[in-house]
């Protein structure tokens, strides 16, 4: 089934310890598609980028099933700039550089072929413009599900709001469910957030894997714990990515579904913390991903 | 089978920003005892304690079980106390008081019937102390597992290393992995920490769970998300209660009752932090605890 993704599509500086980039392609829409795009092969993407955003980029969203029709291109204009620097610990960053450039006058306008899309995977940016993708929506999906951040908490409260009783599903990290919910207990925070619109609620831990909260079930899926983390930018993304994807795949919203799509997601994520940017998501084969969820059910299986 | 324990009995007093005790009974081989009595009926308890430790505690333990042949008690002298408050989140605290009293000039002595002991639990202490128990053993246990913690790696660190060398199991939590390998890796950390002795490691991450390391193997335990977390004081021990007592009642040292063993223990450990104290753990049913089990099973349950 089709995936509708909207999000950023930029340039990352990116900073480690052991090494750093020069500009590589970046952006939470383009990890989104990428990951999607290992399950499905509708997958529509809306975005803007400047006139500086090189066609090699175009194009290989396009090998890899990413219909591009959605993404606006601002010739004057220039790419989304992000540059940030990882600590030691490789789980805190700096933030160096946020030039918004094009992204600072969004408006998307969805192609006509997009308005019926099924699945919506709202990625992480001002809620006034994820609120204009839903709204130029001819059907309601089956499932939206959307990424925000303590940013717009900050900022934009009231939209923020407005957004979450649109959607499906919250896919946020703990800090941020904390902070939205004003409750520690993350079960608490669950609760409270559920009530505001979204039915299912995904709380993001990083390394410490994530929780998929509905009704009164919650289902953990673990992250696996990596001999080296490289670079994490794109990771929650990846995650985002292959959840929709998977769901989108199955074409089926039932939490067991879910479950599954939960695992795939951190399967992929944990590929795509391998090498710089999107380079390991890229090239990793079928077979990996298979021996790699293969280790996912061994990390967690027991039988009592 | 006999499960031998060696760690503090205390007196804490603890504080949370929502409520606070008086002198109640704590103490690692408290929570360790008591934890493993919900499995075996054969514990042995080496520890020492003041005049001051009421009889009634003595007795609690005995009813539960616990063999306090083992338990020296130092007339005129003071039993160890601990004072600690909580902050808001319930996962740091500060240490407001530490009196060694008895513990400080600590000469454990195991009577005679405890010397064939087949399972050995070392919980937190000076690790020359955990040394010269395992050097009173007349045979060598079936498994010894091991506490510690950064403060004797900051104090005692030759001493520390030299009882890593005897132990088949360390359990300590990702801080203690990360400081004792110099690794920031959890799973570098792991294959360094095993090369100093232990064929398993244990890393303990509070309310992110836990993994077990052994050979090129990992499982992970969650920690089950809990609408409130009344006080975390214990949870460790439980845990290491839970999973010793559980391998003792098994009598097998196998990785697959291993990970049982782990999921027993976290399923305790999240009933301690239920009320103050050992209060919980005392007072939970059979059935609380099967129940618990399955709740764990749900938690990470996927077919894919």
């Amino acid at each position: 089934m089709s995936l509708l993704i909207i999000g950023t599509v930029a340039f990352d500086e990116i900073e480690t310890p052991f090494a750093r980039t020069g500009k590589i392609l970046g952006g939470a829409a383009t990890y989104i598609g990428l990951a999607a795009s290992r399950l499905i092969k509708d997958i529509k993407l809306v975005s803007v980028v400047g006139g500086d955003f090189p066609k090699k980029y175009i194009e290989l969203f396009q090998k890899n099933n990413v219909d591009t029709s959605g993404l606006k291109i601002i010739g004057e204009g220039k790419t989304f700039f992000w540059s940030g620097r990882y600590h030691m610990d490789m789980n805190t960053r700096d933030t160096l550089v946020t030039d918004l450039n094009v992204l600072a006058d969004f408006d998307p306008v969805l192609p006509e072929g997009y308005r019926n899309s099924r699945y919506v995977m709202l990625g992480n940016l001002t809620p006034s413009i994820q609120r204009k993708v839903i709204e130029q929506l001819e059907v309601r999906p089956k499932l939206i599900c959307m990424d925000t951040m303590n940013f717009w908490m900050d900022t934009t409260w009231d939209d923020l709001l407005e957004v979450i009783t649109m959607v499906d599903i919250l896919a946020i990290n703990d800090a941020e469910a904390r902070q939205l919910s004003g409750e520690y207990s993350l079960v608490k925070a669950a609760e409270k957030i559920r009530k505001m619109g979204p039915k299912y609620l995904i709380v993001k831990k990083g390394e410490h894997g994530a929780l998929l909260f509905y009704e009164d079930q919650v289902f953990f899926a673990p992250a696996m714990p990596l001999e080296e983390v490289f670079d994490p930018t794109g990771a929650g993304d990846t995650f985002a990515g292959g959840f929709m994807g998977y769901i989108a795949k199955k074409d089926d919203t039932s939490f067991e579904t879910m479950k599954n799509a939960l695992i795939y997601g951190s399967a992929l994520a944990s590929f795509t913390v391998e090498k710089f940017g999107t380079e390991r998501l890229l090239e990793v084969s079928d077979k990996n991903i298979q021996d790699r969820l293969l280790d996912f059910v061994k990390l967690v299986s027991f039988n009592m």
